[in-house]
């Protein structure tokens, strides 16, 4: 981390910037800004009262923050995704409300009453649990990140998408609380059923596609949880209302909306979401399934095509995200150059296990231009590759798992585009 | 933290419990569960397509989980305050959307075009910042809390209002970025001006009330924050878009929404909001003034008064929050007989500071009448008084700061009302 001295070399720069703003103000005294000098309307009388919106939604001006999909992407929008507006938001929280969707037969509207979760197969007891039985057991807290496998998809044949949101925008971070699924699992019995290393479960959600994965039973055991709030809410319709299935770090496909029913087995299942869906065609034809963990990756959110620079050349905050499915952020780093020289950005708090990070580079732009990319390194050592690095192992044939590094050429009038770099 | 010692505990009698629904379950074979048994409507067909909900809101079975206004506190609700409903959330964010507002002279709108902030006062260049040019300082992100000073106010006389959104509701919990205050202090060339120890500022916002405040130099320099995101998107109108200010730990009346100038002076202004508001009227008519740090406190969300238990006696999860403006919680305890004997509560994660923490209690309830009640610890030795030590201490005639031990009694069908302890 270069948190202190890099914020020291840019305030050294960004004092002499802000100093010419200062002049430049001075220079139009002759034309005062009415906004300093005058009283402005919104001072002049009353605002809206604190019964106006009993649940609010963004002010008007930013009615452009929303999730878009892209209309000839899928033949149908209930068998579709929408991207999350990652390019107009900074942190690492993502609000419900904006938090992208994917469904395979559309969102569907499951009261609590209604709900009912089934643990059967390979189990003592077979149960039944209804929300309310769910909100009986000892509760955890965790954020993590959910990114379809899909995304950045469009980037394997070369640059496609113009813009962070359509590009990566297939992820959100959210806190969670749940029961972790082990507590339920042995709930079941499962500790009397042999030998749980060679176990599977298969899940499904109470959807008419039921979406059906299966999951080894070491990673069903370690940290996944039957989730009922995010960000301290009910969970969307969206998102699963009222129970979801959370897979921290695996791909978005696993994490069951709406789950009704956890059967443990012997084998995987090899549903349809895990043979013709979901697996890695490689150059040769073949298949690379069971390709569960989303690797380290990172996109520089800000500038970028949705996001351009409007106040010219000096200091300016070059801001993005990483996350690995395999532990947590150790570094990014951000090359101005297409990848040839690298600057270690600054990580806005120590990387969390399975959760976006928030990276800055606070820098001084000559106003000249910029191959922007970012790449991410874990504390596996895994370090984010390039596109070429990519398509060597894994061909052009891919839908998934496209983490590779991602360029944004940023021209001088500070527009930005997506493109490849030879 | 008893996590892994309580959580065996809690299971060792939640699986007696978890038979016991199964074989409720088993008993009931003769008219089986028709939400398990047959194939549901909305298995049937599909569901909401990607393009439904640009931005979303929370389904429809969840209106009841809203901001909720007290006709009769106040004369109008332009300058008047409702309440987060703390009863159904978990966790520890915030959503913007259900967290409380407090106004003055109503949630006014102004855009970031409009949007100007002086520094002006003892620095050695008055500067005006636009938008654009804060977005040009570097960043940094930090969850907080934000407690109205006169949360639980009512309290001070007695049990008044029952649910917990009510008595304690005047709180969010919010990950902020922003530009850290002391960064533009120092644009302005304060550094030159003198001996800083002495010095303050004086905040305003760009509403009709201004709702100026003076602020210890000490405390501008170390960690508030000129914010314009919260849980990762543009604040809300009604929490100040474009830009507010951020002041852990301190009173929310300090966290000037929509602020529009800062001026440094070597005095406290003694405004309005710091004089005949915001200071706490003692036994004998004279005010405490300067009552900016929010001291430690907690509270049941559930079960409480709009939180009842509904499904009997057995496994049951007590659940809240603690918070401290003095730094992070360390232990929370928790009481089911009025304070007599007092057990430790899990906290779903190590307290941070100056941010909302979650407790849990994992228990078996044998469904007698009890006088639930939590009490926080802060990381500076502080223990929560009960009512009575906080009454000695400030007597009745105060408004702000009740950071009282709260009593729910929990009656043997479930209910609970809020209630004294003598």
């Amino acid at each position: 981390m270069t948190d202190k001295t890099s914020r020291r070399n840019f305030l050294a720069s960004s004092f002499a910037a802000g100093a010419a703003v200062t002049v430049a103000r001075g220079a139009q005294a002759a034309t005062p800004d009415p906004l300093i000098t005058q009283v402005q309307p919104w001072a002049q009388g009353f605002g809206e009262g604190v019964d106006a919106t009993p649940y609010g939604l963004p002010i008007r001006f930013e009615d452009d923050v929303i999730r878009r999909n892209v209309e000839w992407l899928t033949a149908d929008t209930i068998s579709s995704v929408n991207f999350t507006p990652i390019h107009a938001l900074d942190g690492t929280i993502t609000p419900q409300g904006c938090a992208f969707e994917r469904h395979h037969s559309g969102a569907i509207e499951l009261k609590k009453e209604d709900y009912r979760l089934m643990i059967n197969g390979l189990v003592d007891t077979p149960l039944v649990f209804t929300y309310a039985d769910l909100e009986r057991f000892p509760r955890e807290n965790h954020v993590y990140f959910c990114e379809c496998a899909a995304n950045t998809g469009m980037e394997w044949a070369g640059a496609q998408l113009n813009g962070a949101q359509f590009t990566h925008g297939m992820i959100h971070n959210m806190e969670y609380t749940g029961v972790p699924l082990r507590t339920l699992l042995e709930e079941a019995g499962l500790n009397t059923a042999g030998d749980l290393k060679d176990k599977w479960i298969f899940v499904e959600g109470a959807d008419a596609s039921s979406n059906g994965r299966s999951i080894p039973m070491e990673k069903a055991l370690d940290d996944c949880l039957i989730a009922f709030k995010a960000n301290g809410e009910a969970l969307r319709k969206e998102h699963g209302y009222p129970v979801r299935l959370v897979v921290p770090g695996w791909e978005g496909n696993m994490w069951i909306k709406w789950i009704r029913r956890i059967e443990v087995t012997d084998t995987p299942v090899e549903s349809r979401e895990e043979t013709s869906k979901y697996t890695d065609t490689m150059e040769d034809g073949s298949s690379r399934k069971w390709t569960w963990a989303m690797d380290a990756k990172s996109v520089v959110t800000s500038p970028s095509p949705q996001a351009p620079i409007t106040h010219g050349s000096g200091p300016l905050v070059i801001s993005g995200l990483a996350w690995s499915g395999r532990g947590a952020i150790t570094r990014v780093e951000v090359s101005k150059d297409g990848g040839m020289t690298w600057e270690t950005a600054r990580l806005a708090k120590p990387g969390e296990k399975m959760a976006l990070t928030r990276f800055y580079l606070d820098t001084d732009w000559d106003g000249s231009e910029m191959m922007l990319q970012s790449r991410a390194m874990d504390d596996t050592g895994y370090i984010q590759p390039t596109k070429a690095q990519l398509r060597e192992v894994r061909g052009l044939n891919s839908i998934y798992h496209n983490n590779c590094i991602q360029t944004w050429l940023v021209r001088s009038n500070g527009e930005a585009e997506n493109v490849e770099v030879s």
